[in-house]
């Protein structure tokens, strides 16, 4: 179960990240002004901007499914600028998530998950991806949306949550 | 599983919501001024204010622990209007979720889902938690966060993610 709560929709999210990127620069051509006004905002002084919120919900994704199946994960060295940049980041993140299945997570739920910032501690694979991953990847995805909501872009909760599979 | 990734960590999160409102709080009597100001406040002229994605937030919570049990949901007619107010809300919803167990949800992850704006269609009760109620739900905490943060209410990541079960 832990593959069918992360990878099919972390790639889902980033999929309807990479469209309300495009209504973002959609309105910054509309209203004349360049889209790295939109790339460069925060919130508060003291917050990331766009560009590192997309980052982080990239690397947010790619690590939890790199931890969790012990498969490496490709570097990036978060050297993204510009729209094209992070559009193309988010697609080579979708383009990783691809390449597993649910096998890759066969005794996921009861691994050791660990990072250098938790100095030596450990979560349970289940306990990661229910406390961590998940809340981090939509805060980071939310932020992102929200600097955009912000600035005036027309995005709206349809367009974070994207298709439902609804049936008759 | 679907109890396992949203009853408790339903609570943990609306608990750190929470105690993110107590910041707040916090903040406005430091700063002297009342919190309803940030009670009102909002991102963009036609998004909601804070004290409706508070609300949002528990509905969404409730409406999936009951959807997924068959078990009648507490009515709430929105009236909050104080900081107190939306915090006993927040505690009632929290009463609610702990009101269920992991046996309430046997055979949730097949049953068919549905509300009165979704026309008829349903969703089953594992795409339902997967796709709408946990994007949902971090969806409205988040942006919570966000409008307190855009405020300068020093609140961080920590806030929103909560005490992490480490283990050594």
């Amino acid at each position: 179960m832990l593959y069918d709560i992360t990878v099919p929709q972390f790639t889902k999210m980033l999929h309807n990240l990479k469209l309300i990127l495009d209504k973002a620069e959609v309105f910054s051509a509309d209203k004349k002004f360049e889209v790295d006004v939109l790339l460069n905002d925060r919130l508060a002084p003291n917050m990331f901007n766009l560009v590192r919120q997309v980052q982080i919900a990239c690397d947010t994704a790619k690590l939890c499914a790199s931890r969790l199946s012990g498969k490496d994960a490709p570097v990036n060295d978060d050297s993204e600028k510009t729209l094209a940049d992070i559009k193309s980041r988010i697609q080579q993140t979708i383009g990783y998530l691809e390449t597993f299945s649910a096998k890759d997570f066969e005794g996921a739920e009861t691994k050791h998950i660990s990072q250098p910032r938790w100095e030596g501690k450990y979560l349970t694979g289940k306990e990661y991806v229910i406390e961590h991953a998940l809340p981090n990847l939509y805060f980071h995805i939310t932020t992102t949306y929200a600097i955009l909501r912000h600035n005036g872009v027309e995005v709206g909760k349809k367009d974070y949550l994207g298709e439902m599979p609804y049936k008759k």
